[in-house]
């Protein structure tokens, strides 16, 4: 077996056997095969595609490749929830208390930002002193005692996947359905979960544009989770304008904490329940969809939520100051109001822009390993559907300095569209795809 | 710029910029774009192909990667001859002298053999002493002084092609039209070429299996060639079965030198005069290729040919004892014979198969920088069309030890097919294209 001859074959659109695959992703954290075969295999699978059995067995192949957590000993049903990656998408720091407070267990493994996206990790790490770097032994630990643990990937869990990525990352290569399918679950099955509920974000602020790409996204995740044992619920959600109104690392666990209170904008409280009432059913923790609704609805509404959060929080080593009326999270020295361009009807608001704004006030990367300022970012004051006069302010920046304040200001002013009327009210849900 | 944005670019179908491609080149030679991302970029060329004006402009950009031989003091057309590479393809050996006999100045730049197929250096280092390692003036002395010089590539002409055919030919990334027309264009221009006769091998024995690809290819290297100023003439020639009747370095040399006296198989000696014929035409040294033929014939026939090879080996330090009447070239210590599997009439002999029974002796190589034995190799004495009884010698193996013969022998066997009725016999040249 040659790494040419493996490449070849998926380059003349020929099925990889399982032991290729296998031989493939062992040799290439071994050595025998290099970075740049892997990357023209890698692209060659991006024109060629892969089988749903390659697919399945690219992933247990990685899967494999380090240890998978053992929950053996945490009772309760193991669930996550994983996006695609959105702006503002604060949701697992909702959906993820809530759910454990309605009696799941989440061990959640979440990544940093990248272009115009944020990322779980940066925004936890906004709070002082949290660790998101917990070994494997320890983030268990922390799901057993609080229900919850948000960890970034552990080099010793599903460690192909982490080389396969960065290699994709600098080989345009990431936008491969079969690849991101195998690299969420195996990451995801390395966590030792039972279920997973997906939130696949569609739209400007979403790396898949359009439905359609999105759903062949949704339903190659369901069907591979579903073929390796993993029950698990694909929501297609709408991210053409940003979730809730703060985009940025401290304003969004701020906004997320607002949520959590019972307060806070109503998209991010209605998709944060929806997603924990999925996986509280996904759980089994409930028959139906109705009553797993209903207990993810007490279990945010009683504060239960939020005092998973915090101890959460506490597990993991962060400041609690900010949740007990004590010294804030960091803040940006300047904030700056932008004008409304013109008057009337707020009828749309790029997400796109908007996260590219805030990425360049510094509140994310552009180039993996980059730091990011946690304090920076954008609020939205004038959400979709409000009525404006031009010159009213419908964001502030905030900023580390009036340089970048500028640039950004223009940048969020212009991602504002206007109107006449106020368009319909939606609901971020569009499509629930479930499977076995 | 950055080799993200141009792989990414090169995937979804777009063409790149002139300073896209030269920046790509510059910075694969001094490390900015590593092979990894190279690699994806050559899948991705692979997919989606290049525009005329992507080609021309990636083989100038490897062309001023290095140096130009300086020919301008030399006096003549300088002309050379390129073929894609077949079984028992000595053609280098014979047309390059006749064309040099006819007043062409023949700077040819060849190559080592690869899987099935020979290499020329490969069959001129059985010459004893020969050199095919000149520098770029010891070249230049040669062609001035004989009128013909075979060189390998110097590290310092086109190095960016010698980087980047070294990594297509690991990642299954050779087989890409645009990509061999650069490489082979590159090369060619980088000798200081005026003008250039393509030899496009199709079938069993060639790289190109089907006349159509074959017919593709051909055109795409006239074309280009044409677009940078290089006058050319593309020929496809049939490859099904191997050229002439012995395959193998010393044994090929051999039957180019008694097709250089006059003798020799029939199709060597007229594809030889042909190709040489339109080197001449090329060249301007005739007005039509009638007396373009006249002059091949005549500085074959009248041994002028035979007496630049001779100068030539001298030239690059062989030994010319073999041509003299002295000590021959390696022989091999074990000949046997190959017994016919039927009767009748030999109808076909699988190019492919004589090719890698050669190389299984030892002539050839399977992974580049292996070493060939000079000797061994398979001659065959029942041509296509030959009557035989079965049990009849069709062919003989020459190699190192009776193991490797006999393996050998079989596969040589199998490589004849036999029918009732001798075929029509049929000319190597299948289609000739001209370009300006």
């Amino acid at each position: 077996m040659t790494a040419y001859e493996i490449i070849r074959k998926k380059r003349d659109g020929r099925e990889l056997g399982a032991a290729e695959i296998r031989w493939l992703v062992r040799s290439f954290l071994d050595g025998t095969v290099t970075d740049y075969q892997m990357s023209a295999l890698f692209m060659a699978t991006f024109f060629a595609g892969m089988t749903q059995a390659e697919t399945e067995t690219l992933t247990v192949a990685m899967l494999e490749s380090g240890e998978v957590l053992d929950l053996a000993d945490v009772s309760g049903p193991k669930v996550d929830k994983h996006s695609t990656g959105g702006v503002g998408d604060k949701l697992s720091l909702v959906a993820g208390p809530i759910a454990a407070a309605a009696g799941v267990r989440v061990p959640m493994v979440s990544g940093r930002g990248l272009g115009h996206t944020g990322g779980t990790l940066d925004k936890l790490e906004a709070i002082p002193g949290l660790r998101t770097d917990l070994p494997p032994e320890e983030m268990r630990r922390v799901v057993s005692d609080v229900g919850l643990s948000i960890v970034g990937q552990s080099p010793r869990m599903a460690p192909a996947d982490l080389r396969m990525y960065a290699l994709r990352d600098v080989t345009a290569t990431v936008d491969c359905v079969p690849l991101i399918v195998a690299s969420i679950l195996s990451k995801k099955l390395a966590a030792g979960l039972d279920a997973l509920v997906l939130d696949v974000k569609v739209g400007r602020g979403a790396f898949m544009g359009d439905l359609g790409r999105a759903r062949i996204l949704a339903r190659a995740l369901a069907t591979t989770a579903s073929g390796l044992g993993l029950r698990s619920t694909a929501v297609l959600t709408d991210m053409d304008t940003p979730l809730g109104l703060a985009v940025g690392n401290a304003l969004e666990v701020t906004e997320a904490v607002e949520v959590l209170r019972g307060r806070g904008p109503g998209d991010v409280r209605e998709l944060g329940l929806f997603l924990a009432a999925r996986m509280v059913l996904l759980g089994g923790l409930a028959r139906e969809l109705g009553e797993a609704a209903v207990a993810a609805e007490t279990a945010l509404d009683s504060g239960r939520a939020l005092d998973v959060f915090m101890r959460f929080v506490r597990a993991q080593g962060g400041d609690t100051a900010f949740l007990e009326g004590g010294r804030g999270l960091p803040s940006a020295p300047i904030v700056r109001e932008v004008p409304a361009r013109s008057s009337g009807y707020v009828t749309a608001i790029d997400a796109l822009e908007i996260g590219l704004a805030s990425v360049g006030v510094g509140a994310g990367r552009t180039v993996a390993g980059e730091a990011v300022d946690h304090a920076v970012g954008v609020v939205i004051s004038a959400p979709v559907g409000s009525r404006v006069e031009a010159g009213d302010p419908v964001a502030l920046v905030h900023a580390a300095d009036e340089t970048r304040a500028a640039v950004a200001l223009r940048r969020v002013g212009e991602a504002f569209s206007f109107g006449d009327r106020a368009p319909e009210p939606k609901g971020r849900v569009l499509e629930v795809l479930e499977s076995a």
